[in-house]
């Protein structure tokens, strides 16, 4: 077992709360701070402590965890007034969990170097069913291996597949390959589905053969199910995934990676979302390739 | 353990030879032709028997398989002067396993109940290894489930997934489907590769954190140490499912189902063969998004 | 003025009465056939000859046009049973204007070759107006230089722009290459369009600027009407640009030329078609690109 | 004639400086600013005046025109200290005629309503020769339009197009659409080129026949030249255009319009880049067609 840390955890919201109580069950010392007082008090309930501010929560930690939902919240709650790096002391280690652009994570980690902060760059992978059970994939970026080594039993109590990945940002690059790959995996079976149904294909029969051979994915394996029986609750919405495309495609062009099939792809869940789907599961592509295909969705 | 058999097979090349000496050693009577002698003699020393005319070889059979490249040659096989409607019994079980299109399938069912023989579709995939280890899948179409019931057994003998997906054609439909999904997902974990070695993320390292989430599939399995290493020996090759995607495309057509981006992975598997990769591994199509972004390819 | 000559027209539709009857009007004998009585009554009411089948109407030719719909009815009329080639004197002059794959038109050259029948193809451009109006612009294949200034007085007949594009096949070739430009500037102007709505600019000014500069071209002078107003009466419909589509991929498939954006626009007009438009301008592509942006399309 | 103004003309570049002597030839008091001094002298030499600050040349203006390369240098040139908006009088009207995003122009407009300064954004369409013989299109965007009365005359010494198309942003709303239209008019016309050679058709006279018909475009008869000779001397640079293609994805993204063609075009454009050619005129995106196609590139 590992050395108990002391650890902040700001931003306690669906993924971040599940990750936190993990935490706290690994013996950790957790301080948890949040806009909203229920998911500290939760925190709390579960056996960690509860913090008023950002300067509270981060006044005595070893290491700051973020998890908030977009990069204005990163820039605001790290390097804003009142954040992280105006009350942590030197040698902190902060590692931001959140899903942004690579760009931010840069950002904030040329910030924090400056007054001798140290950062990773860890978004995850897995959802809220991979927080709470502590299976989360999670793609760590930073400049320093030995950054990673000592947060590294940090993160083993919270998924089961922990890589460093690069330098500072390498992390959320990798989060951004990832989502790229799940929209088009996604679409290119929304698009198998409508041709199979056209066809006069058995849809069920078809899907178990086709993942048994090279065609099978997590995606189909996961996802056959929304889309044979139409049930598109979420899941990872439609709006988040249209997020990330934006994310990966401006990425993939500031380092000159041609896109041409997630580029497509990226209008595509664009156009889901224009088409008020954006709070469906992000199977829901295939009313997408339905209404292309002329059919009537409901 | 099955009843024998009296099988006729016709084609015995990379995926034939092991097919029918699968049959025999299933405890089938397999009487082999094929156009070269050389296999026709390696099923013998198999203990299988041999024919010299499609005539000989079906005369007295049962159950009579194809194994052959292309529409063409199934029309010819099947169909033509000398072929395998001209010399069966009525009653026989003629099985096409070649990859064609749906519609020369539904041709030849057609062109055989009026002579009273019943057919199937059954396109397999899982490559040569597939055939010699008999772990194939098999996406099998057929209007009677009666005749899919009489094939089992054989099938069993040749693969391990054998699914009944729907009427005359519907196997080669899966199939067709199987080579779209499979196509997509090369190309978009190609993109992935390049964006994130432009990036500067360390790729195996990333390559293993994204198969173990929602990005994983059979694709980035097998196919990640090619793009690792560059090695594009094939495998299956970038020529094939040239072919492939012609007929997918032309068979969604057909049907009327859209495929947006099947249909831009198609032109890339096109430029692909244009580039003079066509004898290559599918995974080449890493090749392709390295030229799309500034990379010499050697 | 030149010559009169003996001119058989095989199929007096739309397109071919007027053009005949320009042809009776340029000093020519023309004797018509059609499957329908009145086109044939029309054209000699007009000054021209009627015959009541294919081999009567080529008897005496000199010269033999033919305008049909489709590949398979080239096929019929010209090498079809009691068809042109069966009737006509070696050394006549063939002349197919129909619109097919340049394929078909080798092929059908191929064979007149045989039996020493000359042949061009020289599809249209330019609709039920231009025919009227005897300003088509024609494309014209044929392997010998000599049978198109043969041809070229009575294509003056027909067209203002009259170009001999190079061998047997060719003029289909330029035909496909001009529906290829055709789909794609009304995609993209589809696309300007939305944009340009939704960002709240006044659609009928921007258009006029855009007209003016470098983006402007023939499809916006033409067609920004249709999409102003959403008045969406042929002109020139979806169905049979869903054809021609089919036709160019397939062409350059076959000669390895990349079409990564007709690809895609293919499958637009492929989406139109089965959202119950095809019989719809191809103009109406912009209600495709309205029900991806999320608009009810009335 | 219109009245003479006084005008501050900042950004005496490639473009602003025959503009702002074309300014003088209609009998305005132009004060140029530009960060070398060698194009101020120019313009004094023109009849007109020079300054040694933004201040400076703002000082007394009644109207103030802004003519520089991108977002960055607008933002710093109006809105940066020592800027247009810290030394103009209120009421001044002010022109941003640079090509930037409609956000950027939206944002100028806001902050100079705060100190009672009106604005217009009025990107121009024509190039160089278009800004040298005064027949640029000028696509205005502003609030009120009043203010678009009142530039009209300034505008008419200009170019030959001028149209309000809409609120503040709309100018460069209307550009963006311009390049999107521009960039997959070349692109498809390059996909049309290289499907003719392949097929062996005599591509001049191709063209030639092309241009007459609906697939006629201000493109093809600007920019065939270039890909009959391969000659690809700007013109309009590709760097630029990917620029371009980056504002309208954004921007389209921005108001939920779909893109499908334009997002597959903006990777071509990139990839162009990524290719080495970024500075050669952007119809060599027939470079990238033929890599595609396999050609060899010189």
């Amino acid at each position: 077992m590992s050395a108990s840390r002391k650890i902040a955890f700001i931003g306690l919201g669906i993924m971040g709360s599940p990750m936190a109580a993990n935490l706290v069950k690994a013996g950790h010392h957790v301080t948890g701070y949040n806009l909203q007082q229920p998911a500290i008090d939760a925190l709390v309930a579960a056996g960690g402590h509860g913090a008023t501010s950002i300067a509270e929560a981060v006044a005595d930690a070893e290491v700051v965890i973020t998890m908030v939902p977009a990069d204005p919240h990163v820039l605001q709650v790290v390097l804003g007034e009142g954040g992280v790096l105006e009350n942590v002391k030197a040698g902190t280690l902060v590692i931001d969990m959140s899903s942004i652009t690579p760009q931010t994570s840069i950002k904030v980690a040329a910030a924090a170097k400056e007054k001798g902060v140290r950062t990773l760059d860890a978004p995850v992978s897995g959802g809220e069913a991979g927080a709470v059970e502590a299976v989360l994939s999670i793609m760590v970026g930073g400049d320093d291996a030995a950054d990673f080594a000592e947060a590294k039993p940090i993160f083993d109590a919270l998924g089961t597949t922990v890589v460093h990945v690069g330098p500072a940002g390498a992390g959320q690059t990798v989060k951004a390959a990832n989502q790229l790959i799940v929209a088009v995996n996604i679409q290119v079976l929304a698009e198998a589905v409508v041709f199979l149904e056209n066809a006069g294909v058995d849809l069920a029969a078809a899907l178990d053969v086709l993942g048994g051979g090279l065609a099978g994915s997590t995606v189909l394996n996961r996802k056959k199910g929304n889309m044979l029986n139409r049930e598109f609750a979420p899941g990872f919405r439609i709006d988040l995934h249209h997020k990330d495309m934006g994310i990966v495609t401006d990425a993939a062009r500031a380092v000159g990676a041609a896109l041409p099939v997630g580029a497509v792809v990226a209008q595509l869940v664009a156009s889901a979302r224009a088409n008020g789907d954006g709070s469906l599961d992000h199977s829901a592509l295939l009313r997408g390739v339905e209404r292309l295909s002329g059919r009537t969705v409901a």
